[in-house]
C-alpha cells in the first residue's frame, strides 16, 4: 500500500469500495475546512479586498502550476477556469487560426462533448471546416496533410483504451498538424509529459483523478512556442494584458494567461487546492505502476471469477489508462447490484462496466474485496433476486 | 429599514459600512453551513450519486427560475453556468446567427470584457463583423437597419448611468435588430422586465447584487420565442437533449437549457442557494423604492459636506441604477482613506469614487454614518494624514 497516508487524507464512506474516481473523485478530508476558510475569513471578512489579500486572482496560475507538475508542463504554461467544454472550445480554436487546413480529425473513442464543441465551432466559423471521426485504431492512418488539427482524448471513457501520446503527436507535427490533447482521463492517472511529447495544446479536468470536487474548474496548457500568439476567441477581461485598467480595446495577457476569461471560481479553487495538497510529493511514475499493479490483478481476479464478463479493455497494460471496463448484456443491472452491494463503479451504453482505479485511495485489499463482490453479483445473479429489486425500487 | 430582517442574514465586518455590493456581495450567513452540507454530506457521502440524490444536475434551472423571478423572466428561460463573459459570448453569438447583418452596436459605456468578447468574436468568424462603439447618449440615434445586435449592458458600471431597456429594445426591434442585454448591475438592483421590454437575450452574473460569493456563475436568458431555435455556439454535453446517451452527434436541449456547457459548479451553486433563499419573497420595486430613497440621501448629503466632489451619475434617480460616483482628482487616494476609515466603495480610473447601494444589508443610518467619514476624509484631506499613510503603506 504504497500511499497509505494518502488514503488516509480521504472522506471515504464506510462500507464502500469506490471504483469511480475517473468520473468524480472522493473529498480530500481538509478540502472542507479550507473551504469553510474561504467562505468566512476570505468572503465573509475581506470582502472584496480578498481578491488580493487571500490571492483569489492569482489562483488560476498558481493552481495551474500545481497541475502542471503532474502532466510535464514548464511551469507558467498551465492556466485554470471555466469547464473542459469551454478549454477544448478555446484550445481548438487557438489551433485552427493556426492553420488554412480545414479538417479536424478525431476518433469515435473521444468524449462526445469534444465532438460537439467541433460542431459548433464549425457551424459558427464560416470556413469550410470539417469534422471527420475515424475508429480510434484507424487515426494514424488519417493522419494526412489535409488535417488541420488532430483532437483527440488520449484515453477513451469507456474502454480505458490508451493512445500513444508521443508517437501520435510526432507522426501529426510531421504532417504540419497542430494537436489537442484531452486529457480528462488521464492528469492524475498516467505519467504525462505533454513538454516531452511536444503537445500543442492540452486541457483536462480536475474532479477526477485530482479530486477536485463537483464542478471543479477545468485547465488548459499551451505549449511555450505557442503561448504568445495563440489566439483568444474567449476573449474574456481576466485574459486581457491589464484587467483592471478597463481599455477598451482587447490586448492578449501574457503567455497562457490570455485562456483565462471571467472571474475565477474561488469556492471551487479552495476545494482543489486542498485536492493538490494531497498529491505533493506524488511522483506520477510511481501513481502509473501503482495503477498498473491495481488493473492487473483487478483483471485478472475478475476474469478467473467470472468468465460471462468480457474484458472490453486492451489487456496490454501499456495500452490501457487507469480503468478497466468489462461488457456484460445485462452490465445495467449487474453493475446497480454491485453498487447495492458496495462496490461502486459505473454504466456505460450499450453494456460496459466501468471500474476506475486511482492508486491514492485505492489499494490491493480493495481490488480483493471489489473482485469478491462482483463475483457474487455475477455468479448468482443478484440482480434478479426479488429483496435487491425491492430495494432497488425505493432508492 | 424596510429590510432590517434580511440585513440580519448576511455577515457584515463590524465597524465596516459597506457600499462595495455591487463589486461583491458579502457573504449570506446561511451559506457557509449550506457549502459545508455539500461539501461533506452530499459529495462526501454520496460522491457520484450526488448528481441526482442532491439535485445537483438540476441547479442550474432550478436556481435560473429563482434568478428568472428577479428579472421578470417567464419560468424555465433562465439557466446558469460558465462566467458573465461566457454568457455574452453565446448570447451574442446566438443573436448573430439571427440575422445576415454585420454591425455589432454597443456603447462606451459598457463593461469592457463585453466589448472584448465581441471583438474576439469577430476575430474568430469569418463574417465582416464590425463592433460598433458610440458614446451612451447617442445610442438611439445609430439604431438604423444596418445593425444586426445591439448589445448593451444596462447600468454603467462607472457612472450608473441607467439605459431605458424598455425604449431601446421597442426602438432596436423595429428597425429588425435583435437585443443582448448585459443585467450585470441590474440584476438585484432594479425591477428589471425582461418579459415586458420583450427582451431577446439577457445575461447577468451573481456575484454583485445577488450576493452568490466570490466566482459564482453567469446567468442567460433566452426569450420564448428564441429558445426553441437560438444556436448555441458553445455545444457543449449538458447543452445536449440527452447529455447521458452520448451520442456521436449533438442535439440541441430543450429550449434555454441548450445554454448549458459543461458540468455545473456544484459547490459555488451552493453558496448562491444560500444566497437566493435571502431574496425569497422580496419585491423588486421595493428594493428599487429602497434604493432610490438610500442614493437620493447619499447624493444629498455628500454633496452638502463636500462640494469638491463632483456628481458623476445621473442626477435623475430614473435614469440612475444603485450605484452613485463621484469625480476628484485625487480619488484613488481618497478612496483608500474611505475604506480606511470603515466606509468602502471602489475607484475606477480615472478619477471615480463609486459607492453601491444594496438596500438588503444597507439602510438610511448606513447612508449617514458613511456621509460622515466621507466628509472628514474630504474636508480634512485624510489621505495626506502621515499616521494613515505608514497605515497603508503597511497594508
Amino acid at each position: 500500500m504504497p500511499f497509505q497516508s494518502r488514503k488516509d487524507q480521504f472522506h471515504l464512506p464506510i462500507g464502500m469500495i469506490y471504483l469511480d474516481g475517473n468520473s468524480l473523485g472522493p473529498l480530500p478530508r481538509a478540502a472542507a475546512d479550507r473551504v469553510g476558510r474561504t467562505m468566512v475569513d476570505e468572503w465573509g471578512d475581506m470582502l472584496i479586498t480578498g481578491w488580493n489579500k487571500a490571492g483569489w486572482m492569482a489562483q488560476p496560475m498558481a493552481l495551474g502550476d500545481r497541475i502542471g507538475r503532474l502532466i510535464g508542463a514548464e511551469a507558467g504554461h498551465v492556466t485554470l477556469g471555466d469547464t473542459l467544454s469551454i478549454k477544448v472550445f478555446q484550445a481548438l480554436s487557438a489551433a485552427l487560426a493556426m492553420t488554412d487546413r480545414k479538417v479536424i480529425l478525431s476518433d469515435s473513442g473521444n468524449f462526445p462533448s469534444d465532438l460537439y464543441i467541433a460542431e459548433g465551432l464549425i457551424r459558427a466559423f464560416d470556413r469550410d471546416l470539417e469534422l471527420r471521426v475515424v475508429a480510434p485504431e484507424d487515426v494514424a492512418a488519417h493522419i494526412t496533410d489535409e488535417v488541420a488539427v488532430l483532437m483527440l482524448t488520449q484515453v477513451d471513457y469507456r474502454t480505458g483504451r490508451l493512445h500513444d501520446m508521443a508517437a501520435l503527436t510526432a507522426q501529426a507535427q510531421a504532417a504540419g498538424i497542430v494537436t489537442v490533447w484531452d486529457l480528462a482521463h488521464s492528469a492524475g492517472a498516467l505519467a504525462v509529459d505533454v513538454a516531452g511529447c511536444n503537445a500543442d495544446f492540452a486541457v483536462g479536468c480536475t474532479y477526477k483523478y485530482l479530486n477536485g470536487g463537483p464542478g471543479a474548474p477545468a485547465f488548459i496548457y499551451v505549449a511555450p512556442r505557442h503561448a504568445q500568439t495563440a489566439a483568444p476567441v474567449l476573449a474574456g477581461w481576466l485574459g486581457h494584458d491589464a484587467p483592471f485598467a478597463f481599455e477598451p480595446t482587447y490586448r492578449p495577457g501574457e503567455g497562457v494567461a490570455r485562456m483565462r476569461v471571467g472571474t475565477p471560481p474561488v469556492i471551487q479553487m479552495a476545494a482543489l487546492e486542498a485536492a493538490m495538497d494531497v498529491w505533493d510529493g506524488v511522483d506520477m511514475t510511481d501513481i502509473r505502476d501503482a495503477s498498473i499493479t491495481l488493473t492487473q490483478r483487478f483483471i485478472a481476479g475478475v476474469e478467473a471469477a467470472c468468465p460471462q464478463l468480457e474484458l472490453a479493455s486492451p489487456r496490454d497494460p501499456q495500452t490501457r489508462g487507469s480503468q478497466v471496463s468489462f461488457r456484460h448484456a445485462e452490465g445495467y443491472a449487474a453493475m446497480q447490484a454491485c453498487i447495492a452491494h458496495g462496490v461502486v463503479g459505473d454504466f456505460r451504453a450499450p453494456d460496459i462496466m466501468r471500474f476506475g482505479f486511482t492508486p491514492l485511495f485505492i489499494d490491493e485489499g480493495d481490488v480483493d474485496a471489489a473482485v469478491a463482490v462482483i463475483a457474487r453479483v455475477m455468479n448468482e445473479k443478484l440482480w434478479d433476486d426479488p429483496q435487491f429489486q425491492a430495494r432497488s425500487a425505493v432508492t
